[in-house]
């Protein structure tokens, strides 16, 4: 497939991560090294930019601005929840050829990947020639194909930090504490919390996933237990948790245009555990909740260096495979390699099709038996990906 | 006054902060250079190990093990939130005799102070020969007589991070956003959300504090207008906000033995603003809340390095007063100084009952006229003990 000639526009889309401006810059830093590609073009707040030719010249930003982009978190050309209609396609395709655009690089989850999906295929209607490639990233890690998604790794070690601090304030002051975190259909994030451990009795104790069904009962026993054993509780719950009919345990009942329900900023759901344990634990005193909410995923500072660096490589990578490949589209996807037992990784393509709308869950050798927790092959996939933790210091444990 | 020769005990008292540790370990590596000090102990919670004599040996732990406790976060020594009735500090004196208890160290807030100060009393009454120094902390920075508080810099640095990356999340994808802040009477830590602003329509954009009477009406003029104005709305509100008759806006109705009500711990307040919103503001789409909760006091690595060395300065100084100084009792103050526009500050000591009990206010000039944000002189204030901040990347902005 002979190499096309033309500009690029890339765009940033879901709810942001850490590290989603460093696969923008990733993505921006590896086109200037292509003469196929005139101008990088940046689409303001997604689909809603390109539909409005709301567009900015990425090829005039400074090496400095933009390796402070890279460090900043959310998508620094602001992001968008929309699904693409047909309709928008097809106007999509009239702005490409407005300016000349040969090359879409969109970077989203499993919903960005559809919408670039259905421009490919349009685009292909048309006998227009051009590239799309989806650049994957999720804080929750449910897409498909890849081993894991950019930004997660950020979130994990975000989650495993608030988890560690949170057992420390609850060790010191005793009591149930609820923590909330997000992830829709999947417990990736929720148990990263598993990191924060580092001797017998710290918690999270108790782990409640999206893919185990959530029993009240099952859940006051294991909170009673608990209490009963270490005098405290710590618990990691996530805030995609079901009821065993499959209705999420609690919701606003708000949808964005995706169909997905607002489960995050609002307390809802760690308040009404939080009353469920006073009302049903009688050993219970001192009941906390919080939704660890939106810090989860924008928190400046709290990112994970191999996650980061990951994200860069995945923009790059697209941009690379894009104009030397002979693929007229894809997703870049990691496959975890391993040498002499350490933690690395390689980048490689595949079909829209197989990550579009999809999302996938927590396999069942990530999650204990008892249904309450994750296993040990959990710690071992997710503890590279959120980077070394600190150490937490102890007194009287003796020399 | 003659120097007096025996054992020392610490304890930590009240909500942990990021850097109640290194106060501790202050207090633990100076005393170990007085001979008038044999044993420093260390009270597991407080009031409540005192009483028990659960104590453990200070003295032992290797330096190592101090350096990694002073940077973990929350009581390493366990707290505790425990009114000390006249029987209890009777009690506590046997307990002192019996372990030859002459110099007894207590970090906490006010309400610590409050325990220090009558266990003072009670000493002097019978005749015992002992010194009691207060080591302030608090992330409320609610305390009189001192400058500012250890404990309040790192969760004034927490918050900053935490607004500035919901700031930008908030920029990415529009909508209106509230985030519950720590502090019950006091608006220290809600006004350190305005550090997160670098940019002219950088969030928060509103910032409602305990000190200002909270009017309905008047928050939701406020918020359409900001929509109105940028489109979008961060708002920054104290869990501690109270309606015109001084009632708070909402509690959960439960009470610890100090008489406070509970606030933290529940997404109550959050909610119930983000449901005003979504009822009384037609322009408002997207609203979403979030408590910070306790992640403000605990999270490790979140620190102002600043705050970390008064803290221990703190600790120290408090040692070195009671052994070298012509006071029986204290509590350890800090007074800003500067030097050529450089901050800087200094410690000095008080009396016990100039704290006890009572609680600071923002003052007036810190509080902007319209009574929905701070004024440059509490940045002034703040900025400094907060450290410095990340530099927040942008596109677009021209070279």
């Amino acid at each position: 497939m002979p190499n096309i000639k033309g500009n690029a526009v890339i765009g940033q889309s879901g709810g942001p991560t850490c590290v989603i401006n460093e696969s923008l810059v990733g993505a921006i830093l590896e086109s200037a090294k292509y003469e196929e590609i005139g101008h990088m073009y940046g689409a303001r707040h997604g689909l809603e930019g390109l539909l409005t030719s709301d567009l900015i010249d990425l090829t005039a930003e400074t090496p400095e601005t933009l390796e402070r982009v890279a460090r900043t978190p959310s998508a620094a050309l602001g992001s968008v929840r929309k699904k693409a209609t047909e309709e928008d396609c097809k106007e999509l395709i009239d702005v490409f050829k407005a300016h000349d655009i040969r090359y879409f690089f969109y970077i989203g989850g499993n919903d960005t990947a559809e919408t670039a999906h259905i421009v490919d295929e349009l685009a292909r209607g048309e006998d227009y020639d051009f590239r799309v490639c989806h650049i994957p990233k999720t804080i929750d890690n449910d897409l498909r194909e890849t081993d894991h998604c950019p930004g997660y790794g950020s979130a994990a070690r975000f989650v495993a930090l608030a988890l560690m601090g949170d057992n420390l304030d609850n060790a010191a002051l005793k009591g149930v504490k609820i923590d909330v975190i997000m992830g829709r259909h999947a417990g990736f994030l929720t148990g990263a919390s598993a990191l924060a451990r580092q001797a017998e009795t710290d918690g999270p104790h108790l782990i409640y996933l999206p893919e185990v069904a959530f029993d009240e009962e099952r859940f006051i026993d294991d909170v009673a237990a608990c209490l009963d054993d270490i005098g405290r509780c710590v618990i990691a719950v996530s805030e995609g948790i079901s009821r065993p009919d499959g209705s999420p345990v609690f919701t606003s009942g708000e949808k964005d245009s995706h169909g997905n329900i607002q489960l995050s900023g609002t307390g809802a759901l760690g308040d009404y555990l939080s009353n469920l344990v006073k009302d049903k634990v009688s050993a219970a005193s001192r009941v906390r909740a919080d939704t660890l909410g939106y810090m989860q995923r924008c928190f400046p500072g709290i990112r994970s260096e191999v996650d980061a660096a990951e994200a860069r490589a995945a923009g790059a990578f697209a941009v690379k495979s894009m104009v030397e490949g002979d693929l007229s589209s894809g997703t870049v996807c990691i496959r975890r390699t391993e040498f002499s037992g350490r933690y690395g990784s390689e980048l490689f393509m595949t079909d829209l099709d197989k990550v579009a709308k999809y999302t996938k869950e927590m396999p069942a050798e990530f999650i204990s038996e008892t249904g309450n927790d994750v296993t040990a092959a959990f710690l071992d996939y997710v503890r590279p990906l959120a980077d070394d933790l600190p150490v937490i210091g102890r007194l009287g444990q003796g020399a």
